[in-house]
């Protein structure tokens, strides 16, 4: 067994406070690869619109990008997508809609958010007050669409290199912990980074970062292995979302970011107004998961 | 000589036009260099500050990244935000400002945007009103400051490869042309790519795509070289922007997304108001040119 590499916590602390951290955003475009059928992803969403389909989305329409949503009145649309552009480990940006228009014409150019997935949260002042399989008559002319991108997009490929998760070989829903790292804030949005969590061994920490870190749109690379304390985490107990799954001898938990966080962020900014999926019930793009893909960093 | 590769005009073009164009945008997150002395950027910044320097920021504060300003009132900043991220190669995000902060702190935390440039160009309407040392009186409680990337950061890097810019050597600004692409439009942004040429051998274009290539938080690697023509731009004549230059026996025009493209995109959109530096009065940040280089992609 080769000697894990150290967790890469410490870079991503120091990015976060080490002084003002210094940044560059910048946009990774794509062309839609040739030979796709791209009209499965599309009759996956006409189901959901006409409520046919209304469960979560693990494992539907495999080879698909599934994206988180969140949608939010206009006058916060600057400041939430400045968060997200503080915070891309956490919400990593696929689409952001023109206000009023429902319609991701990055991903999805024939779908309708208010109507496409098969569940959604409604929240009022910072809290879920409701949960629908539509939402056409609170989406008002005013709304914007982000569209953050998922882990799902690379499970796939730890399962292809015999690297599965272990939530899909035990048949659950992944864990996820609310961790003691603020994210950094972007008023009214703040809260505190929310994790995956997969036990590999540490043998396998470079394959498993080298594959994730490929998708920065789907959250990238870990951005913590070991300790869960360093990081506020108890693994021990039910974790704050999903299942609890077994980590096994000589395991360590490996952690990424999750789009869980935005929610924690509407919680605490407390919004009169937000729209979200329901957890596990995503938004199929059509994007394909090698799309979002980017090169091996040399 | 090598033969040239073709022009990555054809992949740029794809992205943009086959359909719905497929992207993802995501935040290159970078810590500070230990050892760096960035007290000389910012006693560059406030001699601009006290009006002791107004002159063009090309050579000046060397291995400091300077960046294009652009300036609009809060409402418009989420499209002109959306817009930057929708046309990321002549629009690379370095910082957002808060609404009515002055200060980028992302990249410069000690700095003042209303007056640390060496000259401002101030627009009504879609046009140039005014030309002038300080924005303080104009700049108001609704400005929100974009800084974007620029081509100063990998020029150095070009002449340590002895593939010195043109422009350096005949010691003139470099020629900017007009093309005939679309950007992407986000309303009221939209306008058309403007580029800047540099000429290179044939046998050179790899090294100058590698080496620019690493530095997508300044414009990245050239969108086309060859014919000037089918980029609706024509290198006989004089420039648009900036002056003439050599092209030499066997040499190809190379082109690059520039930073004055957002000053057309403000041009179209016709703006009651808005702030831009001057052409080539640069805002010198507290990054130094390889904090903003990416890995070499494999």
């Amino acid at each position: 067994m080769k000697a894990a590499r150290s967790s890469p916590l410490a870079a991503y602390l120091s990015m976060l406070r080490t002084g003002p951290a210094l940044r560059t955003a910048y946009t990774h475009l794509f062309s839609r690869q040739p030979g796709v059928d791209r009209n499965v992803a599309e009759r996956f969403r006409l189901q959901c619109r006409s409520s046919a389909f209304g469960g979560q989305t693990s494992g539907r329409v495999p080879g698909f990008v599934q994206a988180n949503l969140v949608a939010v009145p206009q006058k916060h649309a600057f400041s939430f997508l400045r968060f997200c552009l503080a915070n891309p480990r956490a919400c990593p940006l696929l689409d952001v809609t023109a206000p009023g228009d429902p319609t991701p014409r990055t991903v999805a150019h024939t779908a309708d958010l208010r109507t496409d997935l098969p569940k959604y949260w409604v929240w009022h002042d910072g809290a879920v007050a409701d949960e629908r399989q539509d939402v056409v008559d609170v989406w008002c002319d005013e709304m914007v669409g982000f569209l953050l991108g998922c882990s799902f997009s690379w499970e796939q490929a730890l399962q292809e290199a015999h690297l599965p998760p272990r939530q899909i070989e035990e048949n659950c829903n992944v864990p996820m912990f609310r961790t003691s790292l603020s994210n950094l804030p972007v008023q009214p949005f703040g809260g505190n980074l929310v994790v995956s969590m997969r036990p590999y061994l540490p043998s396998q920490l470079s394959a498993v970062a080298a594959i994730t870190g490929r998708y920065p749109g789907a959250h990238g690379a870990p951005i913590h292995w070991g300790d869960p304390h360093e990081i506020g985490v108890c693994i021990e107990g039910d974790p704050d979302w999903g299942d609890r799954v077994s980590v096994r001898e000589s395991e360590v938990p490996v952690f990424w970011a999750c789009g869980v966080t935005p929610q924690e962020a509407l919680r605490e900014a407390q919004l009169p107004f937000a729209i979200t999926h329901a957890p596990g019930h995503m938004f199929i793009t059509d994007l394909v998961d090698n799309e979002i893909l980017i090169p091996s960093l040399a």
